[in-house]
């Protein structure tokens, strides 16, 4: 068989960088969904705080994006690195 | 048995590909629709605020878009840089 | 045995496209319906904004959309150019 | 054994076709239900609206049937094409 | 070993006709039930609209059983044609 | 091994045809059940639509079931024709 | 090996019964539920109209129940036709 | 090897008759408590109907049950006469 | 090998015996757990119909409890009759 | 090799006490902490019902219980008496 | 092969300690859970209660600790008595 | 093969023990999640009641927290004991 | 084959460190979610206790946190010290 | 073969990475998008407490943070450590 180790080491890096990203997107897209729509909410109420809502809604989806960020640098050091 | 190394990678690479971008479809697809959904609910109550709301929206879901990007970016990396 | 390399290659690309279309199917479609749904509710209660409104759906479902669009070209890739 | 590379790719691609139209069901059918769901419910409350509302729901659900279509193109090309 | 590729093709064929509709009625099966039940809703408040809620009833659910529809043409095509 | 192909296509249908019922009827299970609370809780309110309120409550399960019945339709091929 | 094919055929038909019984007696039995809970609410409101709402609940339940005796059906012949 | 056609048919049955009764007590079980809850929500506001109620709730459930009792009687089935 | 065809049904018999008994506690324990808080709260605003609602509560557990008692059985004669 | 049948007899039973135990304590432990909530809330808003509340929680989650208790004897039984 | 039966005992007694106790402890942990914030909640509002409503929490919770307590004597007898 | 059946037994004790923690992490996590946000709720209405109403909480999460150290207990005997 | 029983428990408790980690991180990072959601809530409503909300709030998230801690000994404790 | 045992944990610690990052993006992504939902509708309702708000929020966020860190630790350790 010409299957040797590092092809297998590489195999299973593939494929856990796509089950890292793929599961990893799942958090963040749900979890800014919720901080967008409640923005949305907000700012069609008090309309003249859209500024300020929109600020906040932004530094808490960055938030909620590092583990995203976290995702994909995983997935990429599984590509690339490892 | 004609199975290289290089056929295993390719192979765990490709399901790679497909679970990542699969599953990483489902948290922004979500999330942005739960902030499109809300900006329809603000828009109707406070219709002379929907620029301001449309504009929300968007940024809104840009942001959620982006764990789906990543999610693109590591299944074409799979499948052409790999 | 007369399966080579390439025969396991294609077979993984097949499934993996498989399970990216539809997997990635799910949230947009959720997504979307959430959209058109709060969009029904707002045209309902505010019928004269009904353009603004349906725009708006059209957007934020448009947006939504993206990551099924991303599913569906990965699921392509997948079958055709890989 | 009498099982060629193709017999794989082919039992791969059938397999990967239900998965991919059965998963691919799930989103659009939920979503357009939510659609249809309020659409009926603002009929109900403002009945005098209901072609507009009628073209409205129609509109909101062509659009997540998109993912459900483009799954059941990926299922038609895994069954004839490849 | 008596098994021929067209066996094991067939046997994926007929296993994934079994998944494509099992979970292709999930979906629809759901969302309709949701426009039926608003609809009956809609109906118990207006009786008065009952012919213009049930015809919208009919059409929502229509659209939300295209998948389903997608689903069982896929099994039967796995079934049948492949 | 006395296994013959036509007995792994068999094993396989009869299994699928299982998952194709089960899962099948999920769905509409749910579904008719949400439309039948509705029914019931509409007549609870306005008892004098209760004919009409039973016949949209049949009219949209019967919608709901034909999920149900696709399933039903591509089980008993899956165990008689094939 | 004593495992003849017609054993395999058989293990399967048996495990298939065993999935579709189980997962199909989810669906109804959580959607009759829904509909009886309904109707105990709503003759808690309204008992001068048990009579009626009692028998929309059961025709209600009798077609939730279908798909639940499709799943008995589709077991049974995996037990005793097959 | 010991193990003969007849072993694996009755291992495949008393497993699928595990999976039979342990997925088939999740729909009633569930179902039923939705039932009893309301029912005892109801005789809590209208204490002087409850017999009606009882006997309204015993109905209700004794419909939902019957999914347990079909995936009670596969099972044994599956033991007994298999 | 020492693996008699009789131990390979007695090892599937008792992982049944498990998941019958598993999976079959999930259902009626929830839906205890539903009617029991329903009680407790009507009960609170009802003390006066304390005898009462506990009966209820008591019948409308114990058929919840049936399926619980099925898997229960179905899981000893797993263990002791097979 | 030196693996008996009745080493795979204990193992399987071992694991699938363990099955039973996990799951079967996932029902009663939700569903009693159901029925506790409800009796704090009820006792918080009638305080001068406490006894009589405290009692209807216990009834209420010793007939919860008995499933994880079956969960409790099975695995016991598979423990030390098969 | 030096893997005596003993070990493979050992081995799925240890895996199905691990999956005991795991799933053991989702249960109560969420169903304590909800006691402890409906106590909270109650004590806000009533505080003069809180001894009572502190002990009610107390009772309620320990019941449903008894489950995750029976996962945890299945888990030790697997490690140490078995 | 070099490998003993002492590793093997120690591959699954390892195996459990990150099933263990990582499955008993999730119910007190967020069953504590829960204490802790009415517990918030309570005292940001009612803050002089905050000394009390910490005890609380902590008393609550103290109990919730013990099937997760339950796990940690199973993990850490799956380590270093067996 | 060159792979010794060291490798073999070596691999499983990497992948052991990698699943209870993963899985531990869900509960605690949805429970102290809710918390800080329900702590900017309260502080919201009742600026001029913020010291003491915050107070709590961390308080409650630092009991929720343990188990997330404990995963982390747990996955520390599988990759350097066994 | 030339797959070491070094192969082996290597593949299992790749994995095993992907497996951490990946489950463990969901809670802390969901409970951050949760803290963040709730500071922006507070700041809608009480603009002039912004800066109070986004600094509750922040440290809020930072504790459900923490979870996902420490899966990014182990995934990194398991990377470039082990």
């Amino acid at each position: 068989m010409a299957i040797e180790g590092i092809d297998l080491i590489k195999a299973a890096a593939y494929l856990g960088a796509g089950v890292a990203m793929g599961l990893g997107a799942i958090g963040p897209g749900v979890g800014e969904g919720m901080v967008g729509a409640k923005a949305c909410e907000a700012i069609g109420r008090n309309p003249q705080q859209a500024a300020l809502l929109t600020r906040t809604m932004l530094v808490g989806q960055a938030v909620s994006e590092s583990t995203g960020i976290y995702s994909l640098v995983i997935a990429l050091l599984l590509l690339f690195v490892v």
